[in-house]
Formats: C-alpha cells, sequence, structure tokens
C-alpha cells in the first residue's frame, strides 16, 4: 500500500458540507478498491482540493474518485512522508 | 490562524533524508513568523512536494520556505478540512 496524493481543480466555491459529502461518498465505496481515503483539504478560493489517500495503485483511487462523480485533474503517489 | 498547502515542483529524485532536512530546517525557523509545517509528502518520480502548514499568512510561509532555500511554486488556503 503507498500514500498518494490527488488534487482536483475547478472547485470553486466549494463549501464545507460539500467537501464532507464527497469525502463520504468515497469512504462508502472505498472498499472496493482497497482504497483509504484519509484526509481532504480545501481552498474554495481558488477551486482547489488535496485529497490524501492510502492504496493499492493511483488507478483504484481514480476509479473511486470516477464513480463518485468527482475525478481527479491529478494524482502523485507520495511515498515519502515527514 | 489558517491551513496551508503549499506545492514545490521540480524536486525530481529527493530522498527521504533531503525532505526530512528541508522540514527541520523550515521548523528550526518557523517561529519567527509564527507558522508551524505540521507535514510534508513527496513525490520522488515527478519532483512534487506537498507541504502543510498553519500560518498567520501564506507570505509568512513563503518568507520562510524562502528562507531555507526552497521557495514553493504555488501555496494555497485550505480553510476546509476533513
Amino acid at each position: 500500500m503507498t500514500k498518494y496524493m490527488d488534487v482536483h481543480h475547478g472547485m470553486k466555491g466549494i463549501t464545507e458540507a460539500q467537501l464532507l459529502a464527497a469525502h463520504n461518498a468515497d469512504l462508502a465505496i472505498e472498499g472496493d478498491e482497497k482504497v483509504h481515503f484519509e484526509k481532504a483539504w480545501a481552498d474554495p478560493e481558488s477551486g482547489t482540493v488535496y485529497c490524501l489517500s492510502e492504496a493499492p495503485s493511483a488507478d483504484a483511487v481514480m476509479r473511486i474518485h470516477e464513480r463518485t462523480g468527482h475525478p481527479a485533474s491529478e494524482i502523485h503517489a507520495v511515498p515519502i512522508t515527514v
């Protein structure tokens, strides 16, 4: 399992309730791909969302985000953490 | 105080020791600007580093990263977290 950071653009004006709803939708089906979404941070002004997960592959993360209607703009394995 | 996510590009091949050294350099002087760097994640393959902090302003985060020799490519306030 590797950690991934994915980035969503174009979410201008996102609210805490909307971020929570999106995160909960991911959590509800993440087990199908053995992904776990740990945390998400949103900048409503620029419309950027960062999402940290642990998963078997970037594709697995992508598939969950696609199924819940918010495909990521980019995704990076982040094997190094401090 | 607000949370900020800053992103560094061009760090291809960064090692855990290098990320730790950079993070420790930030921690050593962060108090000068009332910033606290909480966590950093690195993707050595694409050379991307994400850095989460709590700070009084984006400029304060920038000044610390500049003084330690690794200015951020972008920085976003992330007031919403789940």
